[in-house]
């Protein structure tokens, strides 16, 4: 029995999260946390805690559970290095999911780039990501947005830092062919559409992925906590926890 | 060296094939061919036809590569069942590509279709396939898309003729889990768009490929043909060409 | 003030408007009403009902009205000749807001799509309009659809049951200058996509109208009853209510 | 009869301009002229000039047309202030018209998005443009895409230099309301795609053009200078050409 901890029970995706889980047999919330409270006894009271609060919590929660021997998803993005260098860390003794994005259809989207990616890079085709979120959102690109990146930069040995445009302004001159595009769109309460783009002459393949409920990442979510379960300490994702390698 | 016959040399595919094989080293037209004009004198002085016409010239075609032992690129589509198993049983003797689409990017597309629909049709997202192309066009839907159907029929175990809706009209009730909705765009002068949507609670994938320039599909064929020279008999399509099996 | 009665009051949208409502200080929700409670006993309660059930309730809502006096905002669609003759003879006495679609995109919409259709078929511009709806809708195309094609059909002196081609299948022949393309996709639980295309040589142009949320039309509607409210017997649509006559 | 001299007659653009114009009765290409070729010579042969070159020829060829009183059509991008001063001031003496787009459907585009932008912007909708065009393009964003901002800003009361976001990049909070984002794609050889996206709580609204073809641009700027024929001095755009105002 997944005995859960919920941080950031007030905010939106803490609420989805409850929501989610009352939908789950093998779930239970045994404790919520808000930001103030007492962190450590709230996770005394659970085997996993679920956290879509804020980058800055994570050191907080980690020191934490790595006390209590608590499973950890982490559903944070926008991560300093530093930030991740302590997941790695904690990961070499409990077990964590940490993952950019939740649902099925994100990463199906992953998987799909990869392999779209080493077909078409064969010939040339240039790569365009472009992501749209609510009007709320601090951090651009997206976590997913970020991901699809790295997956692209691995796939066409290209830098984050050297060949990704983040956005292009005056007279930048003709596109160079290693140049990946990334394009943040900021409006409304889209919850989150992501567009990866190759194009070459004569022809486009486009891979999207729109999100239209939170819920689809607080169930993903619990599904990550109910396969953590069992699973020996190490850092994984939810290709892992889809299958999809 | 690829002798090629060209037929249709005076429609719009058979101009870009010929165009598109001027830029080949490998590939030397020797022949053309226009409704009306002898075939078996035509296909004389070459060993491999690229054709683009029409369905209805395929069984003439057939019979005349049959004696003379020419190598077959046929990329015309909507052929009646008679027609195809006419295709397969000359397979037997000669070596035949025969796709319904010779893009890069449309194969491609009907790789990463199969994938996703493996993957996200263990939960349930309903499959809708839409298709433009220009105002010319006489067959509805395209050849491409009715590959792509049926490599969703053959992933989700369902059937061309049962399972596939044509449009919607009238008090059609809610959409059975099975049904894949075909829905085919004509207008202007589109060279030719696909998309495969995969839609869900809470989210969507979709996949799509637009065509710009008819040179793409030309230039596909020739790959075809030069890869076709020292194939044995057989029924090829651009997969194998592209090596995606 | 407003003395609304919400029908449907269990359905989705029937929640949707008694949450919208209760963000509007002029409205006050005085009464609900379900599939077999006493409709009459229901009206007398209120000076306003905002009706979002199905189009076999109207026949019984106008009569209930006409015999209270009570003020109608239907938001139902799928109406029979007969249902819409019932309503515009029901206005003669009462005053009713009846619209396919209460968003402000969506009206929006409504009027560049006619001042698009003005402007571009002076030129040949195809026309083709797709729509995409959850799975559970159970008509074909929207009412919002069916709006747009009105329009339409009036700038371009076509009319809806010779030219508008609900899907195209089999060997169709080109394009006809005057036809209309009507697409309607059904899947997962998409809100309403609406896009009307302009194709012609050359070029293209698009509008398109997304909803992601059903309090966009519950907000709508409770808009509309508050516009109602002090308006001679007449029939209205949502263009009067946001000015965009 | 329009005496027509074509500039950059090597170039894409100017090839297409003579196509376009070889449809066209009342046209006829009396000169052409191409980098480092003498234009006074070239421009004493015509009576109207179209230019697609490159916005640093502009001046040369305002001073060739002023001492030979030739109407001109100026299609180039990206002019400096300077530039754009001196078209203005050579517009006193001469009738010319300057755009940065030809098509119907962009100056459509134009046309509604205005419209779209006073109805919309009533309530909160956030204003997003993308536009994508092919890999050599050396300008970001393009004209037209500057043509929509420039709309934008004057319906919204915004500035071009203050409240365009060209791409977000790093933590840079929740979206200012006044702010336009604008996203300039770069791929392939994509003719030119434009979107503008308004987006409130629960809903979008999108305009989009694409074009595919340049003879579109060619043949819109051949209808400009047959319009200009006997116009008095003055700025012209393709507004006034179509009667857009």
């Amino acid at each position: 029995m997944i005995q859960l901890l919920v941080t950031g029970k007030s905010g939106r995706m803490g609420q989805a999260v409850i929501q989610a889980a009352s939908h789950e047999p093998a779930v239970l919330v045994t404790a919520t946390h808000d930001a103030g409270e007492n962190l450590v006894a709230a996770i005394a009271q659970a085997n996993t805690v679920i956290d879509f609060t804020m980058h800055k919590f994570t050191g907080e929660l980690l020191e934490a559970a790595l006390k209590s021997g608590t499973h950890l998803v982490i559903g944070t993005t926008g991560h300093t290095d530093d930030e991740r260098a302590a997941i790695r860390e904690a990961s070499a003794k409990l077990p964590i999911v940490y993952a950019p994005n939740f649902s099925i259809g994100v990463n199906t989207l992953f998987w799909l780039t990869q392999k779209a990616a080493q077909i078409l890079t064969q010939d040339r085709f240039d790569i365009e990501v472009t992501e749209m979120h609510h009007r709320h959102k601090i951090d651009a690109p997206s976590g997913t947005a970020r991901r699809l990146l790295e997956i692209l930069n691995e796939e066409t040995a290209t830098s984050y830092d050297k060949d990704v445009a983040h956005g292009r302004f005056g007279n930048v001159g003709p596109r160079p062919p290693r140049e990946i595009g990334m394009h943040t769109l900021r409006g409304g309460d889209v919850v989150g559409d992501h567009t990866v783009m190759f194009a070459a002459d004569g022809e486009r393949v486009e891979l999207t992925h729109k999100a239209s409920s939170r819920l689809t990442f607080a169930a993903g979510a619990v599904r990550a906590a109910v396969w953590l379960y069992d699973k020996p300490a190490g850092l994984y994702d939810m290709q892992d926890v889809l299958g999809l390698r």
